[in-house]
């Protein structure tokens, strides 16, 4: 086995609960991403793309990142809202359940750590509120 | 329990042992991306961001999609690529093995699936070359 390949590490969450209003927001969503940004210290690439879809519909949010991509969609019927992160570059965890709480008004925060890009067996760790989450890769480098 | 709500399935993809040429050249990527908006009947969301960094480095690309988002990143100087499909509406499989084998030269490819936003307990599905894992959402209807 060779030493893992890890591409890079992905955060999806997953925010119920969450007030209908901001996820309807564009605004509010925007500062949620300034603040992933500044706080991990990311860098953007080009114009991110904000979408409001209309009526009583979410939004969408994606910007590129040198270290990646941030990822948001938002469904205010269900008063839910999932996000991505992809980081290439080691970054430290952002304090998801509390800035989406105060942000947002999530009630529950379940944030899923996945390794992208490695060879090693498939491993999946799991607790409460947390799940880790390492894909694998069979291949060789050709 | 409640009925598990569904808010879409996002598809995680590692290809390995891709020529590092295709892996450098954003036209290769972005008729593959074509390829998967035309094959499943997406549909685009204003203009994608593409991007390639300096000299041997490799390619980002994000398109937001009505039904939520496809982006990819790549690894030259290891061979492979990454993408990420989530859609918020069901969609058939694509052939990510068969098609990025043809496209980009992939000599083996992972397909993960994960539900996103449902209300469950977590579950994961494991067998050789394909992963489904579900996430779980702990939290109430605010």
């Amino acid at each position: 086995m060779d030493t893992p390949l890890i591409a890079g590490r992905e955060w999806l969450i997953e925010a119920t609960g969450c007030s209908a209003s901001a996820l309807r927001d564009p605004e509010t969503l925007k500062s949620v991403f300034d603040s992933i940004i500044e706080d991990l210290g990311l860098k953007t690439i080009g114009a991110p793309i904000w979408h409001k879809f209309p009526g009583e519909g979410g939004v969408t949010g994606l910007v590129a990142l040198t270290e990646s991509h941030l990822a948001c969609h938002t469904y205010p019927e269900h008063n839910l809202a999932t996000f991505n992160l992809y980081c290439c570059k080691d970054r430290p965890e952002w304090d998801w359940k509390d800035k989406l709480a105060s942000r947002i008004g999530a009630s529950d925060v379940n944030v899923t750590r996945v390794s992208r890009g490695i060879e090693s067996k498939p491993e999946a760790h799991c607790d409460e509120n947390e799940l880790e989450f390492q894909m694998t890769v069979a291949g060789g480098d050709a």
